[in-house]
């Protein structure tokens, strides 16, 4: 059982988030799948393949941190296990964000296979939870694509049980996942993500 | 003849389709033109040489499928044949697109003569009708601009004829048709090139 | 003396113009300037050095075909001779914008001086008056930039007075001029205009 | 102490700034930092950490010239430095605002360390307070990035006590400085640099 108040605040947010995102260009053509955590053991998650732009009510349901429907008919997210994944692993995480955003989906590809996306240099690193300085270096794993999401799951368990600090990660072909301590950390972390990703591509487009 | 009131929702959603695809920056000046089916033998499609972002209840008008005006003065648009073959080829096509991009006018150049465009590997794939992974091919042919209308919609048939399951092609030069069961579904699929084709030039940008 | 509706008409569409460039980041920085013809003797052009973006009636004002200010305290935009010399050449023509987009600054600064940006083979060329094919080619002449307006002025004049079918050019890093029958006319040539100078600038990017 | 009827406006004029310049992606991720002069001692500025596209009342505050909070618990910018020394250089400059762009970011990465960014024959170089043609040059400094404010207010303070007439300078990955008499002088400045970056950076894509 979960508080539904709680879930109607969850649930409002991933809405709002929705509107944002899509207007962005960053969820485009009903990609992309978000979540809120509503307590230890549920989240809010949007409900496979739903307009972004345009979420409802009755576009957000209940999973547990298994992935399984609560008290819901609906069929949640293809890749609702890459979310609750996230919250097991990290019990302060109270928002989950995967966007489609072109510069993400293209990067992805221009990343060498085995190879991660290394980011210094830039004061926007200090927009991530606990980033003090320009100076250090976010490391961004880029997972290649998979239609056995159960897999890739486990993929990026591992790897960020690992690099805990790191902030997100890409899927190859596909997009962006990040997460945040609040809905609004999250927004800000995807807003620093998409900026970063887009002066990486701008400086490859000079210097090949 | 054609039931009004069907004439009427086909009509409101090429308006609001004109006013989205118009805001994206992909019809712009007069350009592109949208349709809507009313049923068996009837599609709603834009008049001549109109705005496409202030798209009025008269600037859209009913031909039948061979394209000629119905109850209507007015001139249907010069493409409007390669509309209705779309409609005759595939019963079950609501709605049909033709949008005048940057990207789509830029990437048709681009492609050698007699090469189509081929899309892998892009998770976004699945937002076509039928597709399920990313694992599979996207064959957009690029046909050759012309005046001449009925030789380019026979083209078009006979190739789509052949290659029933591919959703769109470009036109050299000069755009992109996509199509849908309903305008939802179109939209949807005009989101989804726009994206796949910006994805394919900021990719030759870097790797010309 | 001019007719004060006609002038109300005029200078309302100098405004609304103005929302609609300068919204699309066509006019920054308070740059650009715009005129409507009131009659065979009197054009409606902004003040010098206003926000684009923000015109109101008191900063549209009155100039006879000469450039000089009618009924007005006020200074006209440094670049008054640039419209009127095209009113004075061109009497159906019954506005003229100058926009300053970074795209049509860039490009006119990578087209080598003494020579012309020819553009066809775009179905979009059909947008401006008079072209019934994707099959012509425009010619688009660059003048050097200059602080002397009025030398510019006569050179326009030669150079349209022998090419009256060609629809605008550029002044090398500084902009576009474009006119038209009616203020939509116009509006419609700078988004064509745009929008094809946005191609040849994304083709030079994948093939410098 | 101050005129609170002076800091209503100067605070309001920094919220309205904030809203524009987030809306046109150029303060990313509660990234930036804007102020407005209060009177000789005092300047209204944002509080450290806030989302610039919806600023309140309590998301500004007041620093002396030597940037100690007056009348106030908040923290401000951890660059208030940054202002207060442009300020003191220049009392006749009434608002300074620092934004986080995309193109800001990447072209400070590409000027080779100890060079200058140069920019010449651009008509809207005129936008800058002072400069009547696009025949000049402006010479913009790229000082490196440091989390060390002091340090680089007092490099700041030398560059710019030399070369008065310069409008603004950017910080290696890290963003952009301009200021101007009112708020409308220096948002047109900020208008101004970012087009000028822009087509810096177009040109180097098509001549790397």
């Amino acid at each position: 059982m979960f508080d539904v108040t709680r879930y109607a605040t969850a649930a409002q947010s991933v809405i709002e988030a929705g509107r944002f995102l899509y207007d962005r260009g960053w969820s485009p053509a009903t990609s992309s799948n978000y979540s809120a955590r509503i307590d230890a053991e549920h989240v809010a998650i949007t409900v496979s393949g739903r307009h972004k732009g345009k979420l409802a009510t009755d576009d957000v349901m209940v999973v547990d941190l298994h992935g399984r429907a609560v008290q819901s008919q609906c069929k949640s997210s293809a890749e609702t296990l890459l979310h609750t994944v996230i919250y097991r692993l990290f019990p302060d995480v109270g928002a989950v964000l995967h966007t489609h955003s072109v510069k993400a989906t293209v990067l992805s590809r221009l990343v060498p296979p085995g190879e991660a996306l290394e980011l210094e240099g830039y004061e926007l690193q200090k927009a991530f939870n606990g980033v003090q300085t320009h100076e250090g270096r976010l490391t961004i794993p880029v997972f290649d694509n998979t239609q056995d999401i159960p897999a890739l799951a486990e993929q990026t368990r591992l790897w960020f049980d690992e690099h805990r600090a790191q902030p997100g990660y890409l899927i190859r072909g596909h997009g962006l996942y990040t997460w945040g301590q609040t809905m609004d950390d999250c927004l800000r972390h995807i807003e620093a993500f998409e900026f970063l990703l887009e002066c990486e591509l701008e400086t490859m487009r000079v210097r090949p």
